[in-house]
């Protein structure tokens, strides 16, 4: 393990902010979402090209994580139950089928391809989540959020989430167990399951009387730090319980999203979000070995093909979902289109496979380019199929996407 | 060199931010500051008591640096020059008496004692510099922010403020030297203006060009990030120049005060600070050896000997130099009063004769014992000497004392 003193430490956050920041807007300038232009930054600055940044410095490693406990806790304080729960049957019958499809023809190719159960499983399984993030941007950006396909899109995304979370918490147990047994899986998603309806029922009774006495005694204060102790906090139960970490901090999330200084929180957690959020991307993509991805190497040729058949099955996957809810009239194509960025979630299930041992390099390399190649093909699509409403529009300030998305 | 996983760095953090909160507010409660409650609560947990935090672990450490440095990034971002420049006569002859004369105390006491040069040094240092966050909050808390004795009073602890980074920089040069020359005094001397002057010079041309400019590219963003990189960067730079690391915050706080986003900015950087900043506090409490306090142990009479007469001279000092301006027909022992307490910065001062090896546990406990002492005595005797003047009236908020004290 390296050793790191304080002037070492701040030009690695300089490089890694830096650089993060620099390559998000310049992927924003060529309309593509900030997130891939994090990712590839982090492959540049990775040890298997430039070598300035070791994701597996214990800090780094650690600020990382914090990063995406943070992201989930985001994604949560911007999920509204409620919200979710009117966008009615159309959402619903997407996001189910749409994390459905991918699953099995994910698991399909690996199947194919020899690979065995446990590593299909979590293949298949980071084909399923979609980003509501990058989908909601570009939307947005189209001057299109109001139309009832890009409703039905974000609401079966924001379920698509939820129903991610839970394979997420699955797998996590998974990929820890040895062997796979329906025993097993059935007791791992009643842990997920159970970890979130106790953590809900309890929380919702007690989270918002502890914040309107914290608001009370604490009159000078802000809500930031309490928010970031109850998202640690519920983090670190959720692994104590055999849960995902991710978990703890979406219900976390989920659970102060009732509560009046809400907003408030919500600002404060995307402030520490803007610092650490990148660090985790960044790491994902330094994590990447591209020599792997190098299509002259031989050697490399199985990676390519696992890649491109999962790209395939992904894509494939989303847009058959589109045309489940038989009964729309609107364009079909659209729902299905939006729903293929797989962004945050499919990182972080490939990075699980990694760091469990249950995906190799290569086959951590082929899950990134199949998040990668969904996230950047989504936004030229959707332009295509759904051209901008108002063509000299201003794209609106992020917060007020989100809050056109998850707020009535 | 400890390895921490997840959620066992997750725990630490849940604790550290948890008491830190807990015991702020509870400080405030009985009308002292938070930064005392903070201090004692770290005292607490550190492994001379309870033993649930060791501030010497790798990320710790690192993030309590991260916090320091923030911490004098919002001071410098909250320092407007002009407006120092106004206040005029007698608070300048406020800081310089009040920077001379409890130096030349502390080395007395020192020498008196049979300590060596450095080490008077680094301890007359140590005492020389205001919290000017402190006395700001307790005036404002009083309703007598618009005083003249409060605006002497808050004119003289910001140039304290800058005069004590200035010695720190001196003493941070000494601390790691082994010979104490007037050549050496006077290169550092000259590294820390320099570094001041060039970098104040260069930066007011290029940080307002180089922000604008991000403003303009980076239409969805925010400017948290680039601020950060800002100050981690000249933090970086004030290092490889030989300066001090939080002076290069410090001036990237300055820099920022100019520019037309820098309120925006401010609220972002408060917000990292709620996180980072308190973990330096309960790191350098940590660090306190509680039981080389305690009086029943012959061995420790040295320490509580060599901590009253720093007490006494640390007390001494400031309040004579409230008697400086003598034309002032005011309450001059309020501003002597006033500039009592020392809490960061000479807090930063016992850190750095620790860490470099200058101090010995029991100097440091000494001194920290003096920081606290006077933290701890100044908000009382100042109600005492300055009763509120709308004792009803509600506290306002800490960002609306901040813009009063250094906003026009």
């Amino acid at each position: 393990m390296e050793h790191l003193d304080i002037p070492k430490f701040l030009g690695l956050m300089v490089i890694m902010l830096g650089v993060a920041k620099l390559a998000g807007v310049l992927a924003q300038r060529i309309s593509q979402p900030a997130v891939l232009g994090e990712l590839i930054a982090g492959m540049i600055i990775g040890p298997s090209v430039l070598g300035l940044v070791d994701p597996n410095i214990e800090v780094i490693h650690l600020l990382a994580e914090v990063g995406v406990i943070i992201l989930l806790f985001e994604i949560g304080l911007e999920t509204d139950l409620k919200k979710l729960l009117q966008v009615g049957g159309a959402s619903t019958v997407v996001a189910i089928v749409g994390v459905a499809l991918p699953f099995i023809l994910g698991y399909m190719v690996c199947w194919f391809l020899g690979l065995s159960n446990l590593v299909a499983i979590v293949a298949g399984a980071a084909l399923t989540a979609t980003s509501v993030g990058i989908t909601a941007r570009v939307l947005s950006d189209l001057g299109r959020l109001q139309e009832p396909e890009s409703q039905i899109v974000l609401g079966a995304a924001i379920i698509d989430d939820i129903i991610g979370l839970i394979i997420l918490t699955v797998v996590a147990g998974l990929t820890q167990g040895q062997e796979v047994t329906i025993f097993q899986v059935v007791k791992i998603t009643g842990i997920a399951f159970g970890f979130l309806i106790v953590t809900l029922l309890l929380g919702s009774l007690i989270v918002p009387l502890l914040f309107r006495f914290v608001g009370q005694i604490d009159l000078s204060g802000t809500l930031t730090v309490p928010a970031v102790i109850l998202a640690f906090s519920l983090a670190w139960l959720a692994d104590q319980a055999g849960s995902a970490m991710i978990m703890g901090a979406f219900t976390a999330g989920l659970l102060l999203v009732k509560i009046p200084q809400a907003h408030e929180i919500e600002v404060s957690i995307a402030h520490l979000g803007h610092f650490f959020v990148p660090l985790f991307f960044i790491s994902v993509g330094a994590a990447v070995d591209v020599r792997v991805l190098n299509p002259v190497n031989p050697a490399n040729r199985q990676t390519l093909l696992i890649g491109s058949l999962l790209v395939i099955a992904a894509i494939l996957g989303k847009f058959l979902a589109g045309y489940a809810p038989f009964w729309f009239r609107g364009k079909k194509s659209v729902i299905g289109v939006g729903m293929i960025p797989r962004g945050e979630v499919g990182l972080i299930f490939a990075q699980m496979g990694l760091s469990s041992g249950v995906f190799n390099a290569r086959l951590f390399s082929a899950i990134t380019l199949m998040v990668m190649v969904t996230t950047f093909i989504a936004p030229p699509l959707l332009k295509f199929l759904f051209p901008a409403k108002h063509p000299g529009q201003e794209p609106p300030e992020p917060e007020g996407i989100e809050d056109l998305v998850t707020k009535p």
